[in-house]
C-alpha cells in the first residue's frame, strides 16, 4: 500500500498497472499477503490505536462545538471493546474464504483440439470511498487483494490519522510479500474524489460506503460503474390471511431491531380486508415499541378502533418516499396484492421487500413480482445482510440492476475472461456453406 | 409492441411497469408469443418487403446523391437471399434456447424452516438503439420476450418503413398473447435518443448495436449502464517458439477473413528473437493477400531483408492505438512476454488478444495477464463471437468490465434476486452473544 501524494491521475494509472500484476497472483501469494497484513497491524496495535487517540480528541472536542455528531465520534473510536479484535479477525476470514479467481464456469469443445473455458478473474480497480469508520480500510485491503483486484482508499477526513497509521503497518508488511506496492494506495485529501470519479479508463468500479447523500453524490458524479444504494426503501405486505403473532413479531423485528439500518422497514401495506383482523395486534405490538404509524384515514380508523390511539398521526402523501430510518413506519391500505406489488414497484428502492401471508401461491406470485433485490415471505427484511446470508463478508448492498444485486460478497468483485486453447485453428474454415467445417459445441464438465 | 407516440418518459413508464407484468409470464407464455410473432410476421410477408423496398428506394436514391454509404444500403435490404428466411429462423431458434429465467443458483439453509435462495430474473427495461439492419428488430425482440425483459427499440431512420411494418405485425401477433402491449416499444425520432438516455429510473439497460461512433455517443450520453464496446483493437502476439505455418495461417486469418469485425486483428507484436526466424513466413503471408503491414525500424528491417519489399510503411505511434477495420497492420518489436502484455494492457481495447506460441507455460502466463475478455493461445481472434461460442444468439460483444464480458448471449440480459421463505423468523435472536442463536449456513443441493 502506499499513502499516496501522486496526483489522482497518476495513482489510478499505478493502480491500474500494479492490477495487473496482482490479477496473475496465485491463492496462496495473496493469502499469504492477507497472513503478513494481520501479522504487521498486530504488531502496530500501539501506533494505531495511539493516532486514533489523536483523531478522537479532535473529533470529540468538533462534537462538542456541534460541528460533528456523536454518533460519528463513536463510530470513529477503535478502541471500543472488540473492535480492533474484529479488525484482525475479519482480515483471517477473509483469507480464508474460498479462493474467488480462476473458477473455470463454462468449458465448451468448440471443435477437436479446439477448447472454450469461462474462468473468473478480479475486475481491475476498486474506487472505495467511506467515512468515519477506520476499521473499513482493513477490511477493504484484505477483499481486495483476496480478490485481486487493486484498490484506492479515500477515507473521511475526521479519520485521517488513524488511516495513516494503518495504512503505513499495511504497507511495510505487504512490502515483504509479491503484491505490488501500488496495488493499495491511499488517498487523503478530499479535493480528490471529483478527479478520480472522472477516471473512468483506470478506475472500472467505484463502492462508496457512506450515508445515503454521499452515494447519491458519487452515483450523479461518474460515468464509473457504482456498486451500493442510496435508499433501503423497504416494504412489508401484511395480508388477511398472516398469523396475527407472526406478523406483530416480524413486523416489530423488521422496524425496531435496527432502526438506522437501510433493511429495516419503512412502509407497511396492509390488505384491506386484514384491517380489523391481523392488522390491530401488529399496530398495537409497534406501538407498544414506541413506534409512530403514519396512516392513511382507513388504516388510522382501524387502529382507533381497536383503541391504539398513542403515536398515530396521519400519512402524507411524501410518506410512502420517505426512508425514515427512526421508529417511524407509513401504513397504507391496498385492496389485493397486484395493488401492494404495483406501490412497491412504484416507491420501493429495489432493496428488500416481504409478504406475511399464510397463502403460498400468494406469497410466491409476490417474490416474483417485486423489483427488488431481496423478496422474503413471512420473514424479516432484516434478514437482507451478507453475513446473515452466510456470504462470510459483505462489501456493501447493492440494488443495481446488472451484475450484482442485494448484499454483496467477494463474487461482485469478480469478472470473468473467455480463454481459448487451440492447434493454430482458424474461423474462415467454418460455416454452414458446402465444404465448411462445423463447430461440435460439445459441453464439457467443469 | 406498439409503436409509440408518446413521450420517452411516458414511453419508459410504460415499459416498465408491462417489465413486471412479463417477468411473472411462465415460459411456456413467452415461448407462445414467439411463435405468435414467428405467425404474425410469416402472414406479413408482403407488406413488410413492400416497405422495406420503398426504405430502399429512398436509400438508392440518397446512396446515388453520396448522401449514404453503398454498403449501408446493402444492410437494409431484406429481400436479400436468406436474410428474410434467418430472421424468421432466428426468433424459433431463440424461443428453443433453454429458458434463462428462474434458475436458482445458490440455496442455504439459514435456520430450521428459513431458506435462502438465489434466482435468476430479467433486469427490467432494455433500451436498443440500432441503426440499419431492420431484421434487428425481429432478433431483438425475440430475445426480449425470451428473457422476460422489457425492450424500447430505436431504429435508424433510414429503415423506418421497414421498422413500422415489422413492428405493426409483430403488435398484432402479441395482442393474442399474454405479453403486455407496451412491453415492447418502437421510437422512431431521432431527438428522443438524448431524452430515452437521461431516463435512468426506468431503463436499466441500453444495447447500442452500430457503428463505435453511436457506441461512443451513448456511453458518453448516459448514466444508464452500456452493453457494448466502442473499440475492437484486438492483438497477436508472435513468440520465437510458433509454428510459422500456423503463425502465418491463424495471423492471415484473424486479419483477413472479415476486415471490418470488431474480432480482427490490428496489431502483431513480434518477439525479437522471432524477428528472423518466424516473422518473415507470417509477413510474406500477409503481403501474399494484401496486407500493408505499419512497420517498426526493426520488424521493417526484418522484412525487408527477407525480401518482403510491397506493402511495408513506417509504423507512426498512433498506429497502434487504431482500429484500422481495414486490410492494415501495425507491427512492434518487443523483447519478451512481459512486453507484449504491457502494450496489450496499456494499448488494447479489453476485446481480445492472442498469443502463437510452443511454450504452454508461456500461453496460460499471457491468458491470465492479458486485460480483455479473450484471451487465446494458438487460435483466431476471430472466434470471438457468440454463434461460434455456442451461445446460440448474440446481444452484443461487451468490454465492461462487469456484469458481461465478449459475446453476450440470453444470460448477459439477466439478473436475479434473492428469495428467502420463513416461518415468522425474526433477525433479533440471531448473533454471538449468550442466549442467541446461530446460522446453520446449510449450502443445499441446487
Amino acid at each position: 500500500m502506499s499513502l499516496t501524494n501522486a496526483s489522482p491521475a497518476d495513482a489510478a494509472r499505478a493502480a491500474k498497472s500494479a492490477s495487473h500484476v496482482l490479477a496473475t497472483l496465485s491463492a496462496e501469494a495473496r493469502n499469504d499477503a492477507l497472513t503478513a497484513i494481520h501479522a504487521g497491524l498486530t504488531a502496530a496495535r500501539d501506533e494505531i490505536l495511539a493516532a486514533n487517540a489523536r483523531d478522537l480528541e479532535l473529533a470529540r472536542q468538533a462534537a462538542a462545538d456541534g460541528k460533528l455528531s456523536a454518533s460519528l465520534v463513536s463510530r470513529l473510536d477503535l478502541g471500543k471493546t472488540g473492535k480492533w479484535e474484529d479488525m484482525l479477525k475479519g482480515i483471517l476470514d477473509v483469507r480464508d474464504l474460498e479462493d474467488p479467481v480462476g473458477r473455470v464456469t463454462l468449458r465448451t469443445k468448440l471443435d477437436d483440439g479446439l477448447e472454450l473455458e469461462r474462468v473468473t478473474c478480479p475486475i481491475g480497480v476498486l474506487l472505495i470511498i467511506f467515512e468515519a469508520r477506520p476499521e473499513v480500510i482493513a477490511n477493504i485491503a484484505a477483499l481486495a487483494v483476496k480478490s485481486g483486484n487493486a484498490a484506492i482508499l479515500k477515507g473521511g477526513k475526521e479519520s485521517t490519522e488513524s488511516f495513516v497509521a494503518i495504512s503505513t503497518a499495511i504497507s511495510n508488511a505487504l512490502s515483504q510479500t509479491q503484491v505490488p506496492n501500488d496495488a493499495i494506495q491511499l488517498v487523503t485529501t478530499r479535493e480528490s474524489i471529483p478527479q478520480l470519479l472522472a477516471l473512468d479508463r483506470d478506475i472500472d468500479l467505484v463502492i462508496p460506503r457512506g450515508s445515503n447523500e454521499l452515494v447519491r453524490y458519487i452515483k450523479e458524479n461518474t460515468k464509473i460503474p457504482v456498486l451500493g444504494h442510496a435508499d433501503g426503501l423497504c416494504s412489508i405486505y401484511l395480508t388477511a390471511s398472516a398469523d396475527a403473532k407472526l406478523a406483530a413479531d416480524v413486523v416489530v423485528d423488521a422496524k425496531t431491531s435496527y432502526p438506522a439500518a437501510c433493511n429495516s422497514v419503512e412502509t407497511l401495506l396492509v390488505q384491506e380486508s386484514a384491517l380489523t383482523t391481523v392488522f390491530p395486534a401488529v399496530a398495537s405490538a409497534l406501538a407498544a415499541k414506541g413506534v409512530e404509524l403514519r396512516c392513511d384515514a382507513t388504516s388510522k380508523a382501524a387502529a382507533l378502533s381497536s383503541e391504539i390511539t398513542t403515536n398515530i398521526k396521519d400519512a402524507t402523501p411524501e410518506d410512502y418516499d420517505t426512508e425514515f430510518l427512526s421508529l417511524t413506519l407509513a401504513v397504507k391500505t391496498v385492496p389485493d396484492l397486484s395493488a401492494a406489488i404495483a406501490h412497491i414497484n412504484t416507491h420501493g428502492s429495489h432493496h428488500t421487500e416481504a409478504i406475511l401471508t399464510a397463502d403460498q401461491a400468494e406469497a410466491e406470485r409476490f417474490m416474483s413480482a417485486v423489483d427488488a433485490s431481496g423478496a422474503y415471505w413471512n420473514a424479516s427484511t432484516r434478514f437482507a445482510d451478507g453475513m446473515r446470508y452466510g456470504f462470510g463478508t459483505e462489501v456493501g448492498i447493492s440494488t443495481n440492476k446488472i451484475h450484482s444485486r442485494g448484499p454483496v460478497g467477494l463474487e461482485g468483485l469478480m469478472i470473468y475472461k473467455y480463454k481459448i486453447r487451440g492447434q493454430g485453428h482458424v474461423s474462415a474454415v467454418y460455416g454452414e456453406g458446402e465444404g465448411k467445417k462445423r463447430f461440435k459445441h460439445e459441453r464439457l464438465a467443469i
